[in-house]
């Protein structure tokens, strides 16, 4: 038997442990019950606060999109030559994607079943749109080479970010620091880990 | 009910139909009967080739295993200089993923609640390593940049190169070849996205 602790959740504070829930057991995995379980509240208290796993599920997504999206709007993306602002775009990708980094992995995570999935993914493809629209634009500006398909490259660069749900944790006190990450992500993916004078393979 | 075929199978057959089911399912979401009930034979037949799904686990990610291990066995691995090789070992690391996509990627997915699971990891650190090494040695010749840390150059590597068991696909007669992909990642990883000549961020 759960004891029921006192209902002093917000949505807010509710969406917290949802997000670490559906991470642990996967959205489709996750019912009420273990809500109601992991929160230590009834079931009914949970349905004060939302009408549903899928509100939860859509509070939890618009947070990490919103956060991504916010991203295009910065100056720093909206400003100066395409590669820059790409590279603009990578950096805060990974910081936000740290920042939010239960929100993003469950993002990152949906697949499909439901409509606010379905959403959530329709809005994540239309961000990897964007960005491959800001790479395509720095290749037609020269800036980044030409033997390299660009879509196949969009591909490999979200991998790379994207990647960092799966092994970054924060730690504190020790590990890297979110901006070292950031930064190490756009010297590796825009300029290559090679020194510029070392020896090229014939390729 | 399932019409229980004749089995023909060989312990190499059944293996392609469990390594579907342990990717679709899950290892731990896997039954006997759900084996059973894909191969279209009776557990006693299912057991008459294997010891149970254990075994056929071992097997699976033993041979995405052996591929990768094979490949620092390989001339391109072992003569050269540091940065040449480790070249190398990531552009057949893409080429092994993608020939045996689903092997590689129950390895990459084993979370290592058995035996078997938790030796798959380890042997998968030990392939990482091995790499980080090749990385260390590279740098230590001059060859890579010294302003990124090379523990984290090698998961963000990793995660670009296995991220591939997530979006790629092989296209009969469409899509990206698989070494157009390897040279793709080797092209990003080592010299960058930009050109030589292109801008250089502030950063």
């Amino acid at each position: 038997m759960t004891t029921a602790k006192r209902d002093t959740y917000t949505p807010e504070t509710l969406l917290t442990v949802a997000v670490r829930i559906f991470n642990e057991r996967g959205y489709d995995g996750t019912s009420m019950e273990h809500l109601s379980q992991a929160a230590g509240i009834s079931k009914s208290s949970i349905y004060h606060h939302v009408a549903g796993k899928e509100e939860l599920l859509r509070r939890a997504v618009s947070r990490a999109i919103d956060g991504l999206f916010a991203i295009l709007d910065e100056p720093g993306a909206q400003r100066g030559r395409a590669v820059e602002r790409v590279e603009h775009v990578v950096r805060r990708t990974v910081q936000v994607l740290v920042t939010d980094l239960p929100y993003v992995t469950l993002l990152l995570r949906v697949r499909g079943n439901t409509k606010t999935e379905r959403w959530a993914m329709e809005r994540r493809r239309e961000f990897d749109h964007r960005v491959a629209d800001l790479l395509r634009a720095a290749a037609a500006d020269g800036d980044l080479r030409a033997d390299v398909d660009t879509r196949l490259a969009t591909r490999l660069l979200f991998g790379m970010v994207n990647s960092l749900v799966e092994w970054y944790r924060p730690h504190p006190g020790g590990g890297w620091e979110v901006d070292q990450v950031a930064e190490t992500v756009v010297r590796i993916a825009f300029d290559g880990l090679r020194t510029a004078d070392g020896p090229r393979a014939a390729g």
